[in-house]
């Protein structure tokens, strides 16, 4: 993987690598012309061996074909919302769903914590924040990935038996998943506050909210998210931190339905203002949409896409089509961001939510070049969220079919992440994302751009060679 | 004004304009840089004198300073839906108002000729196409032009006396403004289409759709314009010939309130579903806005701020802040863009409409670098948008404060055209626009880019110099 500055050279010296020597050669008057030269799968022999083994191979490229024709023509529309523990596979009592990997109450982030607290209070399986953790910490509740229910959540990602989900069907291939519905921004259970008013608002989520969206649902047969989140891109949104347009486009598909459902006006009002209130609101279907997508390329054999990228707050965990179930993960990375006044880098906690499935869809980080006012959210410059969408080509599969960036004259975000270039080039997916506050209670202190550790990808490339190398 | 390329030289021949001896040299195997010079003013005595006198007179640039506060401080708000007669000041019975400078029957263009036998035949003064023509030809009917009365009206731009119409008021200085409602794409009258469902959807307009949104207007207390233009911008729109994302911000800010309004629900359905429906219709908005933002900036003695940009598919027009009532006039210019399918250049009516009130107001073709994806509908690349705003710095007094254009890295975009910039450089405003048929009674047929004619501009500096040198 090479970088060249100021090229072609028409007379100097050409460096390759560090800059150390560039810079001797430049004191003593030399032209000089930097080579940025990164080794491949950054000089680990056993990596590069790996890579030789399955570099070149035919039916490798055909199963990647295979599973990203299953990403592409996926149609993953909105189709309801139900009760979780109704509706949601493998959910049972006593059960809570997270985001990211796997992991124990006592490896859990402060946020996360602190959702589970919440979470606790509002299913009544205890009366106070301490209680809560006494029942967390006691073993009678079963925690399990969102990912491993066909579901995603942001940040924290908790879902509990008695909230609201939607409920989104990929048309072409049957598959479906499913998403909590988003509170808003400020103190919300997605970023581990559990304070009263932050229950009051999940109990008129599932009260209020939820019954008249349903039924206005219902009678649409079906919102398309596909053609909203392409159109969105279109509109300054890459549908992870900016969902501005596509919560718009939301609004304006729902709305007429909305009127028809028979609630009394009064609530439908509140509904409406509801979700006019929170940008956000699009992102718990962002992430279902993106999530169906995948599901339906996952579990192609010998296909290297990566189809689930997800973080908990400690761990950060990849999965990869032809690997099945297998979770590799490596330690959830700091976030570079922007903080609210007041909040700085020691109040946050590592990289959280399920929210990186939209950049492991082509959407997000990818699509930054699409959405450049989110550079006033996120930190960087126009040219950085370019760049960043831009560079993501060198690590996928495709150019996407469906969605594409302006910008970048129409060319279509770059999507499937292939676990061989992440490795070869030692490129890392480029994510963007909001930044909780390390102790429990608190909520969002930020936003900003991280990546995966480099060990996900590293794990995942050796277990791939050792089964089909 | 002079663009290089190639610059800078190291050693070579700089070739200076027409680019004949630049080949001839290159021919021999010189090493040429170009410079792309046009002489001041197009060349002619008459303009170079006059600006000349004009130029680097403090007075003319304090009072431009003082025209671009006014636009600037604007407040332009949404305040209410009354009947044309009864709100647009100056208007009278039998009188219809239309897009552009003055015009006669005899010389009116194919597409304004049949918006005013469409609304002859809506107000009742003829039961026929045919008797129609007659009425407007017989002299019974006064023909003014919108912006003569506070008002303007994309493409024919034709308002009759029942017609119901937008009033925005610009809370800083006052001043109101006035446009009809947008009636969606296709077979429409301000295309000068006249058909039995054109005058149908009109009454709805009237008896429907008006009196619905007026009263959930009144509940709103005012819907803030500019605040919806200024994110508009950052969502792909540059609310000419783009109008998705405020037409989406507008249905959320509407929409709780029409619920309240007391109509059947099936009334206010269908009103969501009208507007739902026509991306474009927040331009009949966007246009009234930029009107009364600039109107705030007319009639200030000295300024050079042009104030008015409008065409009636025959003359083109503009007004100047410093010269008052004026109309200066040129032939309106062939549009370049991309046609409907069965549609040609040789269908197309020449320029029309009131609409370049947005490139007035630094919006439209000013914005294009902010609206990438308007180039799918108006022709030319992504390159060329963000060169048309880019270009338009050259002519204009300044950056504006409150709409900006993510891609240039936030810069305002250019606002307040300086007719001395204009006629110095060469340079003229860059306008996007739809296209009608040169025909009555057929609509529109494409959409593209086109200029005003440079006369305008050399009559108005030459006025200008008149009065003030």
């Amino acid at each position: 993987m090479a970088t060249v500055k100021n090229w072609p050279p028409t007379g100097g010296v050409v460096n390759l690598g560090s800059s150390v020597f560039a810079r001797s050669m430049r004191d003593q008057g030399a032209n000089v012309y930097e080579v940025e030269w990164r080794p491949p799968a950054r000089g680990k022999q056993e990596l590069i061996r790996a890579l030789d083994a399955l570099g070149g191979r035919e039916d490798i490229d055909e199963a990647n074909r295979v599973a990203l024709e299953r990403y592409s023509s996926a149609q993953p529309v909105l189709v309801g919302i139900g009760r979780a523990r109704d509706v949601v596979p493998g959910f049972r009592d006593r059960m809570l769903l997270h985001a990211g990997p796997p992991i124990t109450w006592e490896r859990m982030s402060g946020p996360l914590r602190g959702a589970v607290i919440g979470a606790i209070m509002y299913e009544g399986w205890a009366g106070s924040a301490g209680e809560a953790e006494e029942v967390a910490a006691g073993g009678e509740v079963a925690f399990s990935p969102c990912h491993e229910h066909s579901a995603v959540g942001p940040m924290a990602g908790v879902v509990s038996p008695s909230m609201p989900v939607f409920i989104i069907e990929n048309r072409a291939a049957g598959n479906r998943s499913y998403c909590t519905l988003n509170e808003g921004l400020g103190k919300v259970l997605r970023y581990g506050a559990y304070s009263p008013e932050v229950l009051a608002r999940l109990r008129w989520m599932a009260d209020g909210l939820a019954p008249v969206l349903a039924k206005g649902i219902e009678l649409s047969r079906g919102i398309d998210l596909k053609s909203i989140i392409a159109q969105a891109l279109h509109m300054g949104d890459e549908v992870h931190n900016r969902n501005r347009a596509a919560t718009s486009l939301f609004i304006r598909a729902i709305a007429p339905y909305l009127i028809d459902t028979g609630y009394p006006l009064s609530d439908i009002r509140r509904v409406l203002e509801f979700i006019n209130g929170n940008d956000h609101f699009f992102l718990n279907l962002s992430m279902p949409a993106a999530k169906a997508m995948l599901e339906a390329a996952h579990g192609i054999p010998k296909s290297t896409m990566v189809t689930v990228m997800s973080r908990n707050g400690t761990d950060f965990g990849i999965k990869v089509s032809g690997l099945g179930d297998r979770w590799f993960t490596g330690p959830a990375q700091k976030v570079k961001g922007l903080y609210f006044p007041g909040f700085g880098d020691d109040d946050a906690n590592p990289d959280i939510g399920d929210s990186s499935i939209t950049e492991t869809a082509g959407l997000g980080g990818f699509a930054m070049a699409a959405a450049i006012p989110i550079v006033q959210f996120v930190g960087g410059t126009p040219e950085d969220a370019v760049g960043f969408s831009r560079r993501m080509y060198s690590i996928t599969l495709s150019e996407n079919r469906f969605f594409s960036i302006p910008v970048l004259g129409f060319r279509g975000t770059p999507t499937g992440i292939d676990l061989r270039k992440v490795v070869e080039t030692g490129i890392l997916p480029q994510i963007n994302t909001g930044i909780a506050h390390k102790d429990p209670g608190i909520g969002q202190v930020g936003a900003g751009l991280v990546t995966p550790p480099w060990e996900c990808f590293e794990k995942a490339l050796l277990a791939f060679a050792e089964r089909y190398a």
